[in-house]
Order: structure tokens, then sequence, then C-alpha cells
């Protein structure tokens, strides 16, 4: 059966997935490159990488997932809507590889980009994405990349089957918080917490057997 | 040098410390015992009780401290302050063994308890109490023993040498938080995550060196 699923979601211990303000040139905000310095460090990211259990976690982001959903706010600055010309931060192979369906309130029309990944834009609302992207994904399974709001979305609406955050050593004090509305999670995932010599420590959520959507 | 300690703080994933409503009843409120449960199954706590890495740092509690400082609502429930028999909530012989300062806006006359525990009521900042907890601990360590309130107070304060908490996998979604008004603490301590076999996740923060009040 195909799952949801969401990989690599860093946050910092007051549990926030982005800082403020972004922008095109900081898009995570004052929390900059910090939540994600443990990825940049693995094999995962680049030859050379480390090889041991932050590895291990990251390298799932890609392993037999046919389609991602993502945010308007991973997709693009604030305002990217109004260029015509936007295809998202990544250049011309972006690292998805897959249908790629961006939620946004401003749907136009798909750009296919190298190495296999095209955007779609999607006016939808979770379930509604989920349906269409699980279709795409060709009885793969559908990874939630992001941001924190969306994961949020997809996690209270009951849709998400497993789901992995990075909790990094940081306070930021302000910006995206992933918790709210998450009262009870319990509830519904057994939870495991690993922590890695490099300082973070891998959560991750998986829904018991029988607590289907 | 006698330094000032936090320890066996536990939170929620979501950063909380106590749910809500706290009363006589449950004085955590929503959360129940859910984070203190690791420790209840510790030696520390009682026969019997595990000797891993959970027992560990929950021992740490007792050695070298010479007082402790604890908020209002530590002490008793809502309301305690009109009910001139109240004596805390742990009976004639508290788990403190020193000098006891409880910080409320209307002190009374110092409680002799069993044990060596001796309640004593203080209106001052935190500098001020710390003051006179130090003096009373005749050079021992002196604990901060919560709530979050009175922890974060500390902490902002700059009067904190060394702070343990412990993460519980639960998802509290309101209560009181810890982290709120400590953004970068990162750049005052050296942060260590260990998860335990419990499910539980240590995090201690120790001042670094040359970061002093």
């Amino acid at each position: 059966m195909s799952l949801t699923r969401i990989h690599n979601m860093s946050i910092s211990l007051d549990g926030f997935a982005t800082g403020e303000p972004q922008s095109a040139d900081a898009p995570f905000g004052h929390a900059g490159e910090r939540l994600h310095e443990w990825m940049f460090a693995t094999r995962f990211w680049g030859a050379g990488g480390t090889e041991g259990v932050d590895d291990a976690f990251a390298a799932r982001h890609n392993i037999g997932c046919g389609a991602e959903i993502m945010g308007a706010n991973k997709f693009g600055p604030p305002g990217w809507q109004d260029d015509s010309d936007w295809k998202g931060w990544w250049g011309p192979n972006p690292p998805f590889h897959t249908p790629t369906f961006v939620l946004t309130h401003h749907p136009r029309p798909p750009i296919e980009m190298a190495g296999g990944t095209t955007f779609h834009f999607l006016q939808a609302s979770p379930a509604e994405a989920l349906a269409t992207a699980a279709e795409a994904a060709g009885g793969l399974d559908v990874r939630i990349g992001g941001g924190a709001t969306v994961v949020r979305d997809f996690v209270a609406a009951g849709l998400v089957d497993h789901m992995h955050l990075v909790q990094v050593p940081i306070v930021l004090g302000r910006g995206v918080r992933v918790w709210d509305g998450l009262e009870a999670l319990e509830d519904s995932y057994d939870i495991e917490a690993v922590s890695s010599p490099s300082g973070v420590t891998h959560l991750t959520f998986t829904r018991r057997v029988g607590d289907g959507a």
C-alpha cells in the first residue's frame, strides 16, 4: 500500500521548522542554515560525508517516493507568485526527480524540469492533493515535503503514515512551530527518539496499525 | 564554587512542563503523571527501579545541593496562599532535606519539617533569591526546582550553570512552556542530547567556561 511520509523535517528544541522573516536571501529567516547542518554533513548530501545514523535517516528521503507535495512557502520566497519566471530554489535539476505538487492559491501551468521533476500547482485540500499525488506516484509513496504549516495540516488531517523530525540543539524563539494543533499525537503514533553523536535527535512517528485514515 | 542547577525538569515534545488546568487533584493538569513516569521507574524513585541512563540522570537531583528554590506553583495548588495550614504536597518529610525557598507574593513565617527541610517564603527577584539560598546552602550548590516559569526566569537572568531537561514523547498542546523567552540559549550553553531506551531524551545544558553571570 502506498504510504504518506515526511522526512528530514528539521526543528529547533522549541519546535520551529523555520525562523523569521523568510526572504529570498534567508529562506529560513534567522535560523540560517543551522537547522540543516546535520544533513549537509552526511553522505546523503555529498561525497565524503558521514555514514552514521544521520546519514541512515537522511537517505530515506528519496527511497520509494513517487511524488512530493510541498507548500507555497517551500517553493519560493514571499511573492514568488508574482514572478512568472520563478522555477523554485533548486536550479534546472531539482532534487525531487518525481512529479512535485506545490499547494498555492495562485495555480499556474506545470513546469517540466530536468531530472524527472515536474512542478504542478494545485489549489486543493490536503486530502484532495494527496489523492492527486498518489495517482501520480504510480504505486510508490508520497512525501510531504513541508514547510511546517503543510506538515501540520496533513498530520492534523490524519493523512500521514510516517513522520521523521530532526531536533537540532538550538532555541530559535520565533518562526513557524511544527507542533501547534497536534495535541495527543502519541495516541496515534509510536514515537521513537534516537540521539546522534552530531548533537541532533531523530524523532520518528509511525502510525499504529489499525489507526488508519 | 557553588553552582546553580536544574534537574529532572520533564517537558513534552512541544516544550510544556505542565498541562492545564492545574488543581489540587491534578497538579500537572491534563498531563497527569505522564511527564514523570520515566522517573517513577528508576531506582532513584524506589527500590527495584531501573539503573540505566534514566536513573543516572535522576539521581543527580540530590547530589551536592544545599538548598532549593521553587515557585509558588510548585509548592501548592492555586489558592494555597489562602490556606494557613498548607505545608506543601510532600507530607511531613519532604524530599528536599535542605532549606527550601518558595517564591511568593504572600510571604509567611518559615515551616520546619522533618528530615531537614525547612520551607522559607520569599518575595524576591531571582538574583536576590539566589543570593539568599546560596548563603543557606553553606558552600553546596543551589537547585532551581521549577516550575517552568521559575526555570525560565532564572535561565533568562543568566543565573543557571547547569540545566537537565527530560523530553517525554507526548504532545501536550497547552500548558506552561519552558522555552519561551530563551532564544539563542545555545550561545551560552553546551547542549547534549541522550535518548534512553525508555523513550525519553535527556537534554543537558552546561554553561560555557567564560560565560559566567
